[in-house]
């Protein structure tokens, strides 16, 4: 590397460090505000945030950023860098790129308008009012379809929108995918809907108190190797994990006493997405590649560690015990594979976040398909409840008794996050993709959890992918890992060896 | 105001309240590396606190800060000005101008010494070192001398110490009000050394579980009025107190087991702390006004609380039996004024945090009188342990068998916290002077306490004290309230009048 190339990139590496502590900072402030900050402190507060937040977000469209993303992608300067260089550059220079394209004044009104509709979001879910939210709805999505002009569209204008979350993914790509993926799972879901095999899941609701559920989250938790000494367990009304730098990843649950499971297996999911964050490339500190490569891949690891690890029955061969040990009261009488089947229940249910492993899907191809209709064929925002409901009908054999349990049911539309649902059922395919090589790789992978061993299966999940964070785009990391590009078939194979079983179909 | 002056203010106002929230990110950052923050992210916290904190001072010598500033301070413009508005510009403009004469080289050689020279301070201490921190405070105390000829002299060289902490105060001033108190307080800690009657302490020293001084602890925040809805309250290695904004004041306590007194006393000094930043007026939100007028004026509130209330007979009165109920095994036999006696009891002792309320006064002492030496008369670094031993042996009667257990036994000094110990002190004489008014005003004081009803003592201080948060200076806030300038006069007596009856003198 030239001297002048070595000297500028030592220039930028400060900007790149101060924007990964001005991440870090706004992370801690709203980790606070969900995990204790008093209410009396709540409004300064979230001015605060939006105050660095808006600092950050000029650091990104700053001079120095565009001086020297354009420095270092001349031809001739860019191959002087190492491949993780490359990247950083590649992904600053689009980042600034689009941020940029965006008039300020436009992105303000944008900010204050999203801040607002969430507000009203929440009050129109309460009472039932698609009618008040309209108005704001469609007000997001014209300043959205605005946006998708400046930043360009590329293949149909809903990529535009993709590509935010999942890089370099096509609607074509996703629309191949979830359609053969639909194709699978609706006649498994009917299938299990008329099977007569229906798990009891009654003693899942019973009392579990709380102090008892707290150790065995816990337990789980270490035997997952999630390192305390790099993070920190606390209680929020919903689960989350966010990471402030490799060395300091949280994550939160919340205790429901009427119901054990809920707790186990957000801590299994919160889990999951904190041992990917934990076991990034110290050398990345300090720079966007100390994060995960996607939406997507990231949802993989918490979904491989919930579903996958969490309810298969080698799991619970191992940890049910335990478990009864902590509510001999409630479990002891409940053998094995009752709890084994129980939670692993599909019922075709309103509510995607309370959605069974299977349907859950369902519920994402349905928002993937409304986004698209919405972008690419104008489909009206004032006509998104009939066509909600009627797609509910179609894949999932329900229709919504009201908006409040339908099509008002998500926070993302009211926040502007329209591209994002695709990653949830996309990290679910990847999940069981990577599965599939990683059986082949450690064929005693059940006997492992089994016997309670799932160090060995997070040093794999390490070197095949935690330790890369971004250094790689979603597709490479696939690639690499499976030696294929992203295919549905896995999760299908999946789901349906896994349901076929336990519903005797 | 003239339409110009208004929309200044208005932009100027956009800039204190981003100074504000970086002050709020850069608390809750340290709160949390003190209150929980796991191990393994430490290192990487600490850069982004010192990014932060960059920025925030960039903030405060930036243009923009010159040129409102410069501004504002136009006899012509001023004039338009509110008194609260005044406050604000001079003490921006006062603290551009300080920052702004230290030529930024420097400046930040000074940060990277005194980061590094508190590391070394640790070893040493640990090591009962003096000789290897040697050259490092005394290239602190160049630096340090160096800073003084670029903010100016006024008065002494160490005046200029003083007033970065206590504004407005001078060396002549302290001089006068330390030496008379000293002249005192010796000899009633003479009278106090050699009197027969002194209280049996080995009650406190047994143990007392830790959820039973929780319990206590909480009981005794919510009889003093501090706003849990307002802050929360914490476990960290040293109790502190730090307010985010008024709606957000936290603190911190550490239980001794073998101590029961410890979290008990320092719940009551950090509810001090608290009380006032709770109760600053909302209108000052996002201004320097926001915070307390000085240290001195700060500590008087904790000591107030913590030893003129919190170790009177008055309030044991009411709350002794319900310490004895959380400890009924250890204090059942142990009676009221026995009680009273143990916890305050005088002892001639080596450690300034752990000391008494009255020798406490003759800790800081030694340290203002040794500052002043160094800074006024040159006395070299070299020769502090000799210096600090004999001053030691001269008011206190003791002499240090160590330097761990004397010169190098506070943090400070390594920083560069010049001129901040005679605040301490400061403290007490303000606290008991605005006591003295208090008891004039609120004549029922002791009854009050004693019938357990604190509220309306803290209405009175809020009043009094509270709600002018910094738009006050602390000699405006001391006259306002009793009449007359700092005296210390009224710590002397109330320290007389207690001692003389618990020693029997």
């Amino acid at each position: 590397m030239e001297q002048q190339v070595k000297e500028q990139w030592e220039k930028f590496s400060d900007l790149l460090s101060k924007i990964s502590g001005y991440s870090e900072a706004i992370e801690l402030l709203h980790w606070d505000l969900r995990t204790g900050a008093p209410r009396k402190g709540v409004e300064v507060r979230s001015g605060t945030i939006g105050m660095l937040s808006g600092e950050l977000f000029r650091l990104g469209i700053s001079e120095e950023m565009g001086g020297f993303t354009e420095f270092f992608i001349r031809p001739e300067v860019i191959t002087q860098l190492s491949l993780d260089q490359k990247k950083i550059v590649t992904d600053c220079r689009k980042e600034y790129e689009r941020s940029k394209s965006i008039p300020s004044k436009r992105f303000e009104e944008y900010a204050v308008l999203s801040a607002h509709s969430q507000t009203i979001w929440e009050e129109a879910k309460e009472n039932n009012d698609f009618e008040t939210f309209e108005p704001y709805l469609s007000k997001i999505v014209a300043l959205k379809q605005e946006f998708i002009d400046y930043w360009g569209v590329k293949g149909t204008r809903y990529d535009t929108l993709l590509d935010m979350y999942e890089p370099d993914l096509t609607v074509e790509k996703v629309d191949e995918v979830f359609s053969r993926l639909r194709s699978r799972l609706v006649p498994l879901v009917e299938a299990i809907a008329a099977s007569p095999n229906k798990p009891d899941t009654s003693f899942l609701q019973q009392i579990f108190p709380k102090e008892q559920q707290e150790k065995f989250g816990n337990f789980i938790l270490e035997q997952m190797g999630y390192d305390f000494d790099a993070g920190r367990l606390d209680e929020s009304v919903h689960p989350f994990a966010t990471g402030l730098n490799p060395g300091d990843v949280r994550i939160t649950t919340a205790y429901l006493l009427d119901n054990v499971t809920s707790a186990i297996f957000s801590s299994l999911h919160e889990g999951g997405h904190a041992l990917y964050e934990q076991n990034i490339s110290k050398d990345f500190i300090g720079t966007p590649l100390a994060q995960g490569a996607s939406m997507g891949i990231h949802e993989s690891q918490s979904r491989l560690w919930e579903n996958m690890i969490g309810r298969s029955r080698a799991f619970w061969q191992r940890y049910y015990s335990d478990l009864q040990q902590q509510f001999p009261e409630q479990l002891a009488n409940v053998e094995l594979e009752d709890f084994y089947r129980a939670i692993n229940s599909v019922e075709n249910s309103f509510i995607r976040i309370e959605a069974d492993e299977l349907t859950y899907n369902l519920h994402i191809i349905v928002r993937y398909e409304i986004e698209k209709l919405i972008f690419n064929e104008g489909l009206s925002v004032k006509d998104l409840p009939q066509v909600w409901n009627a797609k509910y009908q179609e894949y999932l054999g329900i229709t919504p008794p009201s908006n409040a349990l339908g099509v008002l049911q998500d926070v993302h539309w009211s926040g502007g996050d329209f591209g994002y649902f695709a990653s949830y059922s996309l990290g679910n395919m990847y999940a069981a993709q990577i599965l599939n090589t990683l059986r082949k790789e450690l064929p005693e992978f059940d006997e492992l959890i089994a016997a309670g061993n799932l160090l060995p299966i997070k040093e794999w999940l390490t070197d095949k992918i935690y330790r890369f964070g971004n250094s790689l785009t979603p597709s490479q990391i696939i690639e690499q890992v499976t030696g294929e590009p992203l295919s549905p078939d896995y999760l299908a194979d999946y789901l349906e060896a896994k349901y076929t079983e336990i519903y005797k179909l």
